[in-house]
């Protein structure tokens, strides 16, 4: 169902930057290590069998940057506009994105 | 911000749900590793303070079951009726979430 796994996409993304956004500027490296894995359980888990299938092969070509807040954000936002590119969606300004997403919540 | 922390709380229980709906109906232990480590990261990385600090409190007192399908769902929905009693929400029927977040994407 094309509505329904837009919707899942469109609320997961949401969640991830926002994640991203709040990650800390300056992480440990046991944060680092969370983040990662964490990432990795996603492209396993992420309920839409096509989706978490390139998710994975993103994971596998592009290696996850967690070092630096800023460098996970951009590193989202990167994947996120290869999915974009993909589905002939357009590419988003990843100058943005922590001012867009940084809910201080 | 209280709104974008609700915004927050609704797209991620969505995809929480979601997932427990596809995750497999007779796991393997591989399968079912995978699913606890990333929901005690989710309550380590979940970028709201305080609602992190319960998820975890919750995980603590409530071992999370990830040995079927039905019980990973159905410990999700208790979770989520624990965070709606302390916010004085309604209770949500567990019995309806399977069909409810079943999205077939
Ligand atoms: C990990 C993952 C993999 C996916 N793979 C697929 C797939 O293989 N096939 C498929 O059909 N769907 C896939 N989806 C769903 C897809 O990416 C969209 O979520 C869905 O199509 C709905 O698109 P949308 O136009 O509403 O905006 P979305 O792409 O969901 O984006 C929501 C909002 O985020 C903002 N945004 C857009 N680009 C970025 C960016 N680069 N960085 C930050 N913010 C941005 C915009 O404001 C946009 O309106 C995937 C989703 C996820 C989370
Ligand atoms: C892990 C976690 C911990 C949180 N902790 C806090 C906190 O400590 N303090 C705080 O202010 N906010 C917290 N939140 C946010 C809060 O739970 C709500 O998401 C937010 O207040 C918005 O509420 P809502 O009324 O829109 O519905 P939500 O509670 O977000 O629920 C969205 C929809 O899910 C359905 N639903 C309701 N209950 C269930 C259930 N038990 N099972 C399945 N589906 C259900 C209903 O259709 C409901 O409209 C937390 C969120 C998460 C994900």
């Amino acid at each position: 169902n094309e509505t329904l796994r837009a919707q899942l996409g469109r609320r997961t993304w949401y969640f991830m930057h926002v994640m991203a956004s709040r990650y800390p500027v300056d992480p440990t490296s046991d944060e680092k290590q969370a983040m990662k894995s964490f990432l990795f359980l996603m492209s396993r888990l992420y309920p839409c069998g096509d989706c978490a299938h390139h998710f994975q092969q993103h994971l596998k070509r592009h290696p996850i940057n967690v070092d630096t807040r800023d460098k996970l954000e951009q590193y989202l936002c990167g994947m996120h506009n290869v999915v974009n590119k993909s589905l002939n969606k357009p590419e988003f300004n990843c100058a943005e994105v922590h001012s867009t997403y940084d809910c201080g919540c």
